[in-house]
């Protein structure tokens, strides 16, 4: 079977078969039956989230069990519809198998399936709340894209000092938390480190559920100053990554070309092209 | 009735009729009359929205009920006689009738009429809280009009990032709720996934009330990554919209043009351009 | 009496009389005894304010009480002393007085003084604590002052904004406040509008005590939509001053001045001055 | 003893001796030999440290204490090879022994030594979570150290800015934790200044425990002011930082200066000037 792309312009010599006329409407954007696969599908994908979250509210469950069961067949059935159509009609079948977002459509119908055979699968049956994943899908291939490439940038430029960062607060929460598992004891709530990391850790990020808390002079002493140095060191990520957007809207913005050597980025009040001294196009 | 705006200058022939002054006092702020009438009706709007809060508490609703029932009256009345001025001398009564704050006007004055009809209106009455929206429209009429405009230019801006973000934050949430609902179960207090979804918004927004918290190791584990991860990503929207206000200045201050050597760029209160010393046209 | 400030450059035919040398020391930074007088001051003021605070832990009162008790009036005569010399020496006395850090270097004595009349002056005395306001005195006589004076210009520069800002805030955290006092009611701990308006801070500001918390479906759901859209909204303020910062630096940065006009604050790369169209001297 | 580094290019008369080679295993990375020696330097601090959490887990302890003793003195004993080898392939002994990293070396392993002489030397041993601080000794080394430099950088010339908010911040604190001892006093748990201090500073950081909360009205009003203060305030610390990264990464980008026309600023990858064509000494 030929493995060609029909998204890209056909040879004009082989007619389109139903094979890529499927993957143009199941993959594509640019037709109209396209558009309102995906519509239909955006949809679809909510609603059996919102069944799956109504199914888990106790009340809810015991009233409408049946009904939500049939419902969920009927989602089942249909995202199984989908993903063998999927299957059947990408170029490259192995790939799309193997992709993350097959993945995900797998995992989306194979709870429903295998709860069959083994009872008692509530848990089971909680993986297909990752169908709300395929919402990316869908967003990757619209002008959304762009955007989340935009963060994607700024977060990667910064993955360096983010690691340091990372590195420097799990020091800190561990540090903090033995500190305060040493002060504070058992008797206070603080019976191992590893639970005192997770306080050092919810104090950190200025949670602050109140489930552990200091309850000695010298502990809320400790915790205080653990405090403030917290809410110093956190400003950090939020002014790294503030930088880094800046700086990429930047890149963006002086996005002029060079058009001796194709040179890309120049600054705004540029006349010379930096990389080859030709005159720019301004 | 003619619908020509008063505020416009008016044709030199035509006197100005009791409509053209009212719609000058009530909508316009270039008279003295105009800004005091804005000015009391600023002091009004506090007052009535203070004795609505402060009829609320039980203590003193039992004392002064009734005091509080006459003040709210006179209110109600004063504002119905404020609407229907408004009503009256606008170009436009329709318009005005349907606009936001028309409709603001209207849901700040019905409640009190509409509770001599139907008993134990106490939650109708509590509607009345909007009339606090009014104060924006004369804050619009104002200098901070031109403030806040500049903060939507720079959110709309970014729009399409923030969307991007809220699927993800919202995809974010409803993973691990689902996930802290299956770890730590209905005996620790994650009855439902929506409940556990509320649990995981309460704690990325970093508000952490603590009446839901992990109690088994692996759903205080799961919390700590979770709470790190939501803190990193957090860091988004601020430095996203921190980084557009920057830019948004930066347009402003930049946007004239020399007409001499064509340099783009100069400060706001710039007479003479900084790239070859011609006069600007500001 | 003179009223010559000392700390300008002296008449060359006045000797320096001993009002004149109090005034050096007390108010001025130039002289090494002036630098040790402030070292003093800042010690002495820690140390009162430190006695201050263990004096109310109870266990520490009901032991030391008259030590405690000791040690204050000596920091009291001792600030009562200063008060007066620095009053003597005042080139202007009574704008001294009246002035900000007159007034708090007055209740810094005062209450302990009041003591001595009124029984059970207990409240009264906690105004005492004040005296750490006099830190700022010292620091504003130092380098210090120009970082201080950078913050402020910054927030001064973003007054506007933050005043739509803030009336946007109390507006959002009324109506959220209501419709929570609607939803939860009485029996939930939302007892009246003003304490439910104190929730919807604790919770807008990401506090969350959890004193407070929604208990019905129908609250958490509302509380859930109010913190995202609170979380998203409090960006605001941090990239306003964020934003301003970064333009106060660039400001200061670009502070090159023409030799024509005197004009201050141009772009790094200006060659003519935008003020005069003169030449820079760059 | 010579004191000559090896790292340095060394004298072509000397052959390396063992001590050389030593230390170029144990302090370099431009070897294979050193690169391994820290890999699995950071695999054995990483796991010593997980070993004390674990032990910590009162189940664990009961069931694993000796496993755990048995597999901590593993560690201790390697890690005392580890400082020995160290100190005798320096080339300044002293200099490393009284060093922060010399230091936290040997607190890694005296608390297991001196555990055998003390009883009951529980929290002793907690000091060798300590350890942990060693792995930035082996970040320092590599190109993470870069990252850690600029974010340093950042941090010190905000220094002053940073000592006038702390004091500020400090000001408010006690300031408003005096307030609330006076308004909610002893029965509401505001039991002394210094432990109303701690709640302020934990309402100010937005941590919000709950373990301590105005229960008064007028306590409640009086937070939910100090709340919206604090928040505004605590906006500043993100903003100076945001700013101070932002210029620190501008300063290294545009400091390449132009030898023909002067031009400052370009890009770090440029050849050519912007300005004039000419080419750059890069």
């Amino acid at each position: 079977m030929a493995a060609t792309d029909p998204l890209k312009p056909p040879s004009p010599h082989r007619p389109l078969t139903l094979r890529d006329r499927l993957h143009i409407v199941i993959d594509g954007t640019d037709t109209k039956a396209g558009r309102t696969f995906d519509a239909i599908l955006i949809v679809m994908i909510v609603l059996s989230v919102l069944v799956i979250m109504l199914d888990s509210v106790r009340a809810w469950h015991t009233m409408y069990a049946e009904a939500f069961e049939v419902i969920e067949w009927g989602f089942t059935i249909l995202f199984t519809i989908e993903y063998l159509l999927r299957l059947y009609s990408m170029p490259n079948r192995w790939r799309y198998a193997t992709s993350f977002f097959g993945i995900v459509d797998l995992l989306s119908i194979l709870p429903g399936y295998l709860s069959l055979f083994i009872p008692n699968a509530q848990n089971l049956l909680i993986v297909r709340i990752l169908r709300i994943l395929r919402i990316f899908r869908i967003l990757k291939l619209t002008r959304y894209l762009e955007q989340a490439n935009f963060l994607l940038v700024a977060i990667k430029s910064s993955r360096q000092k983010i690691i340091v960062f990372f590195t420097f607060i799990l020091t800190l929460v561990t540090i903090s938390g033995a500190l305060l598992y040493v002060v504070e004891g058992h008797e206070n709530g603080f019976t191992s480190i590893p639970k005192s990391i997770y306080w050092a850790i919810v104090t950190f990020a200025t949670v602050g559920y109140g489930d552990m808390t200091p309850k000695t002079p010298a502990g809320q002493f400790i915790a205080s100053v653990v405090i403030l140095l917290g809410y110093t060191v956190l400003a950090v990520p939020t002014g790294i990554l503030s930088s880094e957007l800046t700086r990429a809207h930047n890149d963006i913005e002086q996005a002029i070309e060079c058009p001796h050597c194709g040179k890309f980025g120049h600054a705004n009040d540029a006349k010379y092209c930096d990389g080859c001294g030709g005159r720019l196009n301004v």
